[in-house]
């Protein structure tokens, strides 16, 4: 077998067996296989596409290029949820207590924020002491004791993923179906799980701007997790606006405490619920969708899920008060509103701009070396459909730097879109794939 | 700009500007984008394609990479034939003369054999003492003082082409109408050129194997030389057997010597008259092409265009004997008969093979390190179409080692299709194209 054959089939459209894929991942993760050539096949895949069998087959290269976690010896159905990124979306925080308390075992490897959309472990950082670098066994034991815990990439997960991402990310070879699905399938079954809930954004803030697009990419994602047989359902949600009220690290893990309290904006509540319950269902603890619901909004009533999340904060390390003061979270020292320059209803939040307003303000990264801010971020006054006056606030922007929010405030100015139809909210789930 | 934006467009089937084609070549040229990204960029041109105005723009940036010879201040009109490479294609070694002598000017800067198609240059070199590697002072005064001087390719010519060509080699895309229009007119407009005849071979032994395919590309090679301000034909020529009667370095110029003395055979004397005297057209020494093949065939008859040879090869350090003496090139030990094992018409000669066969017996390379030997290499004793007895000879091997032999012959004697049917000599040119 040989890398020019490989690129030679794939140029002239044909597909690639199990083997010549196997060959290409595992070469170039050993450095035999050159960056010239991995990119002129990346192009090739791009253009040309993968079918359902190559993309499994590329998942499972990279999946198998580095380790795969075995928790078959932890007792309980190990399910986990995987977002495509959006803004607002703290949703992880939320479900993983809720659907931990039902008794699911949740082994969550996430990751940082790049660009527009935040990572889920930056936030679980803006409580302080918290570590999400935990050794293997201590990860086990979190999930073993706690049922749910939640810890970063560690280099041996996927290195083939970690390598051809960083080429895909400079040659242009990013938004390709097939390349994406390898990425999360090989990262997230690399987890050990027996199912995997997962959550397409759509719209304006999501990765894919179109509701077909997202419907594409979920699509590919279920059968590719299915045809691995690890059970994979997705929603596709709404991500046109943020989600929740509170965008910025600190303010998300308080939003998060809210919500499991029963006091969480509508939108946020019913999304974690609904995926938490999709992870109850998978993991064989309620019949059917309405009854894993039921469960699912029982561990918020009954404090479970709060509880969980109070020792998964303290068995990380981290500062269990908060869970009970989110007043004792980091805050930004200034605070600046948005105001509405004429009456209306709010009739579109671009969650994009919202997202690099709080990069911006500090609480992102343009850059993998910049340094988290985890006070900062925006509190939206108004969601989409509210009516407004001329003069009241849509927004408040917490900031620690003049300069910062110089740059900030244009961005959520422009973001929200005040008019005279009446619209109500956005659909929040628009399909199921399974 | 930015080469991401570039690799976008390209990638998603849009045509790229000028400016865009320019800042890839020359920032690759520099060093500045690296391996990885031009490739996945060859990629999405090879597959997309590149239309006539890119194809122009990506000559236009190739051949400014590098020095352009300006021979204006020569008197007369300078014109080089290019050949997409054959086997036993000896016809530079003969038009160069010939036109020369007809008061074309022609400097021609020629290239090294690689696989199966031998190079001018090696075969040039054959002859005792001759030099390829004149300075550019040297190449001036040959083409002012004989008309024709050869040599080879420096390395300020077309800098971004032997870059590019060498990431093509090992990135499957090579064989790109757009790419080899670009890699082959880069290198000949550099010589300063008022006009080009090309020769695109078809068949067996050429690069391009259809007739429909070697019509594309000849196409799109005078498409873009004439676009650029240098008239440019082409004639489409078979190569599905070898061109003559012999292949190899010294017995290739045994066979030019011959054929300028009026002795040669019929199909390489055709070609090589019919080129020369496009050539002399092209450089506007005759009305039409009628009489321009009378002024190339009086060449030959008045014995100008052997003379010029003979001034061409003292010029560059050769022995000028050679000319009137081929007996004083190399000449190998050893000679094998391959003789045909029935009767009939010969059907086919696999051009291909008797050029790897040549390559085996150390005529050619394999890889660029390879050294040459000038003394080895095939006579054809019938060609297409004609008749043989079982047990009379088909073709005789010059050899200086046996294991080398050993390699060649069964390659010779593969070539060769002998069979019942009546069949005449193939057409030997097939088509112009201007």
């Amino acid at each position: 077998m040989h890398i020019l054959e490989i690129l030679l089939k794939k140029r002239n459209g044909f597909g690639l067996s199990r083997d010549e894929i196997r060959f290409a991942i595992d070469r170039y993760t050993d450095g035999e296989i050159p960056d010239y050539q991995m990119s002129a096949l990346l192009m090739a895949c791009f253009i040309n596409g993968m079918d359902e069998v190559e993309t499994r087959a590329l998942t499972e290269a990279m999946l198998h290029s580095g380790d795969v976690l075995d928790l078959s010896d932890i007792p309980g159905r190990k399910v986990d949820k995987h977002s495509t990124g959006g803004v607002g979306d703290k949703t992880s925080l939320i479900l993983g207590p809720i659907a931990a308390a039902a008794g699911v075992r949740v082994p969550m490897i996430s990751g940082r924020g790049l660009g527009h959309t935040g990572g889920t472990l930056d936030k679980l950082e803006a409580i302080p002491g918290l570590r999400v670098n935990l050794t293997e066994a201590e990860f086990r034991r979190g999930i073993e004791e706690i049922g749910f815990c939640l810890i970063g990439q560690t280099s041996r997960i996927a290195p083939a993923d970690r390598k051809i991402y960083a080429l895909r990310d400079v040659t242009a070879t990013v938004d390709s179906i097939p390349l994406i699905v390898a990425s999360i399938m090989s990262k997230k079954l690399a987890e050990g799980l027996d199912a995997l809930v997962l959550d397409v954004k759509t719209g304006r803030g999501a990765f894919m701007k179109t509701l077909a697009d997202s419907r594409r990419l979920a699509k590919a994602l279920v059968s590719a997790g299915n045809s691995m047989g690890k059970k994979t359902i997705a929603l596709i949600t709404e991500m046109s606006q943020p989600l929740g009220t509170l965008v910025g690290n600190a303010l998300e893990v308080e939003e998060s405490i809210r919500t499991l309290r029963g006091e969480g904006p509508a939108d946020l509540t019913e999304l974690s619920l609904e995926l938490a319950a999709e992870m109850i269902l998978l993991a064989g603890l309620a019949n059917d969708l309405p009854e894993a619901r039921r469960v699912a909004g029982a561990q918020i009533t009954s404090g479970r899920a709060l509880e969980i999340m109070r020792r998964q904060v303290a068995f990380q390390g981290g500062d269990p008060a908060v869970v009970d003061d989110p007043g004792r979270l980091p805050a930004a020292p200034y605070s600046a509103a948005v105001k509405a320059a004429r009456a209306g209803h709010v009739q579109s939040i671009d969650a994009e701009r919202i997202g690099m307003a709080v990069v911006h303000l500090g609480g992102g990264r343009l850059t993998k070396e910049d340094v988290i801010d985890p006070a900062v971020g925006v509190r939206l006054i108004r969601k989409v459909g509210s009516p407004v006056e001329a003069g009241e606030p849509l927004a408040e922007v917490y900031y620690t730097g003049a300069d910062r929010l110089a740059r900030a405030l244009p961005l959520v100015e422009s973001a929200f879109q005040v008019g005279a139809g009446l619209t109500g909210p956005p659909p929040l789930i628009h399909q199921r794939i399974e």
